[in-house]
């Protein structure tokens, strides 16, 4: 057993000092944390819910900027009004710090069946995918449900097809799979072509699209998305033992990688400014819709979080800095400029937020302390994974002294699970990662979709998960320890 | 008071006979009606749960022929199929009775705001809306949310411009008067085109199509759905003071009458062949989508019901015709054809019963018995109107003594109501209409859109929609008396 080292000794002192007691005592004595940020949060809160700003900020984006995906100029004039906006929020430090990104263009795209039947397929090219020959690829489908399916087929089934992967809407974890992976999946088997039924579970004739990731040891083939409606005709001319034959064209074209630039603005600490609490989203969108949800929603929510303590004059211990990551839908160059940039400064990040999950609202905060990755073999260890379960269960009681601040808003859940794509290339790292815990029953409904549009933020939710954000940002930024009292580095000593 | 007929008192002695008693005796006592028809019922209903049929045929038409406008080569393929498959199914005397429907061409369209950003327009020529100059309309966007505000607005407003009906969703009939006569309102105060806010409680990015009604004293001015997503924009646009202009191109092209066809087959009755009951439903449908709640699932819940009565070789006293009504979305011409065609029968029609609310499990029936518009100025009297509700509140009666049989089904509600779009042309002379009381809780979600498709399709529900239709057709074909005593021209020859 390892001997308590200082850190730990810190710990409990701080638990004495600061979490709710054991016993009958919890429910007649007061909360300290939440206590002693009340009168803090209450100002926040009441800031947040009367505050038009968030949506005003995010109709600008959706109407006047709308889509930007990597390496469009409707990213650039994003990334400017980012700028500008946070400038003119009075945050401090603003800065847009150069990124290259991926320059994917879909171009023109058409799928049809032109046998037994001709009809047209509402499609969307998925992204990175390569683009066909201009004179397209038609050839018969062959449907499957999962990637057993496909094994089972094998070579002598797929070779020369187009591979439809009509799986079932499960979760949007599970489900994404076949698009991220079954083009290459199928590629291996000699596919010529694949679409995927959209990763939904609601649909009104409207496809989704997404990235697919082309593995290293696959020919490239194109693949695209295909409505439910779409792909459920497929699978039932298929059930009758029809040939269903596809034509598929595609312009799609991967260019050399062009400069973006994440974003971001500080609302500098008072007495420790050079530790961090981090508050992110991503600025890119997919090249339909408005990307209101994914990731306006998120933007304006950590901007607007920033902002409301900045516009109270709060000045918390620590710094609270916004980043808008650039390139989250199709290569998270952001993510990885970022934790480039601050590799050196990753200890003293107290914590990354990211809301990158629509605009639902949240029930609370996931929190995401991972194992860390060292040096050797026995780098996952028992002892390493009993460390980070220590260091969880700690974090997650200090997360749960602050919760009764949430509780009327609805977001008092704090739970271990995942936090955002953006911040995941610092968490992997041993930043204490949060997630936003929105509702998303709807949200995946019109993600990636046309349907991402303004008309569906509601507004009342938006302003509560301002207030959610902005409370908790400002309490991991002001408390006297940090969520995790070891930092990234020591716990990457104690692994090695 | 009149003196009460002969047709009164027949009715008196069947109360007698068929009806519940009154008082305590009911709830002892079995219900004649259900009892009589029971074992009939059964079969029927045992026979429509375990059924294939009904869903194979509106695959079958869905994938294999697909939408079907009037005047397009697949609602001939429609009507054929409906021949061959009526004979197939084994009912009599099946023919395609000639009608002569309007072609209405969508041909190229496309809708954009050009001012104060550039954003394409998901829309839908409304039908029957004459086409754009070759280069298009565009001109500046005015919003409004009801016929009101369009009226406030009046010439000065609106002369040069594009109007946007952007009206809430209320009920179907309520918010469609916008679509259907918003373009002739607006006309008259000098529009160039208008806009409207697709007629749907939700949506994915999914334009509703549907006809308009041209005034005879207004210009015909070309006029398009956008999607709710879209219509929303331009509202947000308009509301933060911008000019916003739209470019509005449109090929619609209203082409000569072509022949179409209502087809007709039936069940002929045992002992009085010719009193009729109808079961309708329509052929054709919007140009988009599969037409498959609108109205393909009426016609094979009436085929099949038809069908079934004549596969267990049950034969009852009356006849019960199937009628697939052509041009029912852009012209009601098919209705209109029957109506003369069998105008001298009229009285002999028994009831007409008409599907044409999508797939939703039906909660029973709704009765449609109107007041007859007599040829003077006092057809409308009290008296004409307090016959009808004592013939209406008789045929409730008869309808509540078979409900019985449908209340596990769930389809025992009984109430006064409106029918179906095609038989209207005959209920307004008379005939006692009938309208299956579809759940329509999510068919205008996909009504008049591309997003109208098969696998939308409830197999349960669809099925028992025929058992309850079946029920319903062969009780009012098997009772020994009519369902509503008093013929139409008897009751004309009252109003008279």
């Amino acid at each position: 057993m390892p001997i308590p080292s200082f850190g730990t000794i810190r710990l409990a002192l701080l638990l004495v000092l600061f979490l709710p007691g054991n016993g009958a005592a919890v429910a007649d004595s007061p909360i300290p944390a939440a206590e002693g940020y009340r009168e803090t949060a209450s100002r926040l809160i009441g800031e947040a819910l009367t505050s038009a700003d968030a949506y005003d900020n995010l109709e600008w984006l959706c109407d006047r900027i709308g889509h930007r995906l990597s390496g469009s100029e409707a990213l650039d004039r994003a990334i400017d009004w980012a700028v500008t906006t946070m400038k003119t929020d009075g945050l401090d430090n603003v800065r847009a710090e150069p990124v290259l990104v991926p320059r994917w263009v879909r171009g023109r795209e058409r799928a049809r069946i032109v046998a037994p039947v001709v009809q047209e397929l509402h499609m969307l090219g998925l992204g990175m995918s390569v683009g066909t020959p201009p004179d397209g690829i038609e050839a018969e489908v062959v449907a499957v449900s999962n990637f057993d399916e496909l094994d089972r087929l094998g070579e002598p089934g797929i070779r020369g097809r187009i591979v439809l992967f009509d799986m079932p809407y499960t979760t949007y974890g599970n489900t994404s799979l076949y698009r991220a992976n079954g083009p290459s999946r199928a590629a291996k088997h000699g596919a010529a072509a694949v679409l995927v039924r959209s990763v939904t579970p609601a649909s009104l004739d409207t496809p989704h699209t997404g990235s697919l990731t082309y593995a290293e040891n696959a020919p490239k083939i194109p693949a695209a998305a295909v409505t439910v409606e779409n792909a459920a005709m497929i699978r039932r001319l298929l059930g009758r033992g029809e040939k269903v034959r596809v034509r598929l064209e595609m312009e799609a074209t991967l260019h050399e990688p062009v400069q973006s630039a994440n974003v971001i603005g500080e609302v500098t600490g008072r007495e420790i400014p050079d530790e961090i609490v981090l508050v992110g989203a991503h600025i890119d969108s997919w090249d339909v819709g408005q990307g209101a949800q994914d990731d306006g929603a998120g933007c304006v929510i950590a901007m607007e979080a920033a902002h409301l303590i900045q516009r109270l004059g709060l000045r918390p211990r620590r710094t609270i800095r916004v980043v808008f990551f650039t390139n989250e839908e199709n290569g998270m160059a952001g993510g990885k400029a970022y934790r480039d940039a601050y590799a050196a400064g990753l200890d003293r990040h107290v914590a990354a937020i990211e809301s990158d999950a629509g605009n639902g609202l949240a029930s609370g905060f996931n929190l995401d302390i991972r194992s860390l990755a060292g040096p050797t073999a026995g780098a996952d260890s028992l002892r390493n994974a009993a460390r980070t379960r220590e260091l969880r269960k700690a974090a997650l009681e200090r997360l749960n002294a602050i919760a009764p601040l949430l509780e009327t808003l609805g977001g008092s859940t704090m739970a271990a699970g995942g936090s955002g794509p953006d911040i995941d290339t610092i968490v992997q790292r041993g930043v204490a990662g949060l997630g936003l815990r929105h509702d998303t029953s709807r949200y995946y409904d019109i993600h990636h979709s046309k349907a991402d549009t303004f008309e569906k933020i509601d507004r009342a939710d938006l302003n509560r998960n301002v207030a959610i954000l902005a409370v908790m940002a400002w309490a991991l930024a002001e408390m006297p320890e940090r969520l995790v009292e070891e930092t990234p580095a020591a716990r990457t000593n104690r692994v090695r």
